[in-house]
């Protein structure tokens, strides 16, 4: 099974991404965690995209804040699918990440997700490898299953509370 | 090989999807697009959906402008990866559509690409499908030789007029 | 006399929506309040909609964030007005929740109020059922009386400390 | 029945009501429309909206640009549901009238809908009236299945284009 | 020697308000603070605004914030000057008090100062009053020469710090 | 009579001032227009502002575009009013003058219009020199009144128009 | 004397960089321009800006439009002093551009410039070299002179319109 | 060794500068600090800035927030580079400071990093001043070896969390 990777431009990222591999380890998804920065480790974080297929991986998801430029870096040298995590910092209130990772040029797409949306980021890596993995997607039909009964279930333990 | 499919919000944006269309056409990739609205055809948009895997889809692109629901409304009735086109209208310069289409809730994750980025959501749903089809994977590494080609020839083209 | 149902795309917006709650209750209206998903139980809250005439309902509020499209779908199925509350999360400070519910495309309107603005959600709904309810349009004129006499008590208490 | 007034701060704005004249005189429903601005003639606006009721009308809807206070202005004055289009006028591209409309304070809800979307006012003032009117009820539910057609159509119509 | 008159739409704006009072009180000018609320006072609102230069006032601040007509509904009842505070509230950080009370339409202007800048109104106001009152001019410069002073110290006690 | 300043930041704000130039002829103001630079004549624009009361001016207008510092710096060096209009220019539609205007820090006010509000900022100047002019003040009222008779003319020939 | 490189990501970029190339080349400032893609020739671009020092450059400028990353990637590999020039393109006026430009993260900076302010990026880099070109600050101060000069000389010509 | 001179508009700005302040003194750059408002001290503002040159500064690093007027007002009086840093203040989450400092008119450039961005602002003034010392050049490339070597530890302590 392909593998996925994890890619953060710092650290700082780690809380962010709990939510990214708690989904991908329930999934039972391989999957590597890295920190590499598009401008501190720009060889390296190159490096690491244009292997990543012969490595192993199928998938790479990358985190990063600000000028957030570390999806897009990734994607450059790979044709495996990135996604993009913009990571709300500071100022701005994530703006700056979400616009500098999801409006990138024609050529070399990034598929991002919602600002600090590290669930989601693991979740549509996980759609992607279920293409050609039917166990894989049977979980993931009952994962929404689960989503879908707990919200019933959130329903039902309402209603006496929102009934006249 | 599994079809694309590309839905659109309105035949308006027509003119914005024909960036996706001449990509998945030039790589050879089955597609068919369809008009099915999030709000005036909700059964249609998700029953298309719901049968998408069975139907023969592999990756769906849903393109839709102002509160742009269309992409997350078919993310809600699948597992196939959707990927999700904000598209400009007449006022707000696309915002709108961005928001509404990236700042999905945990659980559905959308692939959301550049404000009116056709291009991109076409070579993205080909990368996802190049996973498992090495045909496909080595054109898109020739197009990616092909795009960084043209860049030098217009390097080169430059020079003369950029020298002093 | 017809219903107001309060919808909320998730249990966290529950602390939101207490203002709304209140509000009808102070006012005799009856309502209901449910979870119902736009992305985790797309048909249930597809249902509730559709059949929401028949059961009674006059008025529909929908309360989310992030991508907010529970208003949306809800007012896709039915005819009732339906209200949108954009609620505030933890990023973009309810812009993204705002322009998802309100810049709805031609044909489905969602009426649409302030972020996190679930009291004025209750009293348009309030106003809306009062068209057909001379009892309760004496309520909400008693009520903006009240308004108006606690501005101008605070006034009265204020002067001594604002004159010189 | 009960007639829809249809306030414009300025015949600037006609163009933009065109919709929604158009909608109500489709859904045959009584309506008179009116320029008075919140800062040039205050009383008038507050006057109209006073007696609206006893005068014979059900619904206000209110277009007005920049800081758009017409609205909510006239919300003030009733208690009749009153609904506000936010106008895009030369700068800012409808978000200063979009937030002056739609982020009224506790006590005076306006229902807002997207800039410029006159088409979806006239709707919503309709489906307030039908909540009393089944006649006018019917002809919503008529509207819709031919929105619904129209798109099915569009689709049917793009299939061959569609196709590969 | 003509009052400023300084008008809140709600007691929630008094912290806002206490640099605009300590302003005009250590300045010695006559003051006078109301709680009038655009929407749920209109009325008294416009009555004090179109007395206010009979009763004694020249220039009337008003602050108030979301959808924030106050200033314009008193400026559009009198030719006195009219001074604009934004104020911040829980969401959009205060931008939406901004957009509501600086972008008045043509023929009705707002004096608008910084979101929360309740002291620069007082000074705009003093400035406005000095016009035709040397002593409040000649006081005005003092204080503009403390205030070069003040940063000049600064400076002197900074420079052990920030020298090498 | 004192005398109204206009001063722009580059002769490409001529168009924008058009409205202010008219509006003080039509009142009858005296009034000067120069072209000084914050940036590329600072001592000028700085030397007129603090000789501008001994000069006869009672007020000043600043309009300038993009990082808009005219208006922030002519207040710099008076206590006389500065009433300041943000500029329209190529990109971001004004956002960045507007708040470059009214942004001011404590000490320092700068009366902001809306963007490109010069007819506003004369009739602003023209409300603040009227506290000691009647004549002028009577003059302000006057065409208050033909504002309103000019909505209401609109109204009356909307009407036919406008009624079933 | 040390070349100034000017980098575009695309040729479409060529007529915002008309103002740089007029400026470098009145100024008598070796200079050469390149297209390079940080997403479509990354290795290049590396290249060129690793090797900058050492081909006798000394400052580098970049413009880039969307999500723009080349100024960044660029000072990723490079000491010295990259100026940064967002480009507008069809969406979002510049924001995006300019937020992917200077909001980098700690450690690599990018000196940014106006939205398409090509003009200032060369000025810019000729008063980094002129710190060790004392020619070169000559002309850059005569340059300073002429622009007074020039506005002196617009506000000269546009009294006699302006005066009363 | 020409000194970097960092000018603060308020004290209160001290907090955001220490990073530049801890940056200069490691790369052994002589620097000094000083409070100089744009607004409140402007004379004593231009003058340092005018006489920078001749007292042995190379560049000067200006920190201000809100309408951000003292890294244009310094660079209007020098032709030494001068950065300008963004300061967060309590409203508008430094967009404020941003477009006043970046959207600087043609003809007097600000180098702006990103809001609150001193130690980029201390590392950008080091590569300016590096291009004629290369001792200093070293320094700044042994500290992006270390940012280098930085990262890499991180990921390599991160490694056994990260894999499966």
């Amino acid at each position: 099974m392909k593998k996925v990777a994890v890619i953060m431009g710092s650290d700082h990222d780690l809380p962010v991404l709990k939510g990214a591999f708690d989904t991908l380890e329930s999934l039972g998804i391989p999957w590597e965690a890295h920190v590499f920065s598009a401008h501190r480790t720009p060889f390296e974080a190159a490096d690491f995209s244009r292997t990543a297929e012969e490595n192993g991986f199928g998938v790479i998801i990358a985190a990063a804040g600000k000028a957030a430029h570390l999806a897009g870096a990734l994607a450059a040298q790979t044709v495996l699918p990135v996604i993009g995590i913009p990571v709300k910092s500071s100022t701005l209130d994530g703006l700056d990440a979400l616009l500098s990772t999801v409006q990138m040029p024609g050529g070399i797409p990034v598929a991002t997700v919602a600002i600090d949306g590290s669930q989601n980021a693991a979740l549509l890596a996980a759609q992607i490898l279920a293409l050609s993995d039917s166990e894989l997607s049977e979980k993931l039909k009952d994962l929404r299953k689960q989503q879908h009964e707990e919200v019933l279930n959130k329903d039902r333990n309402l209603n006496p509370l929102g009934s006249c």
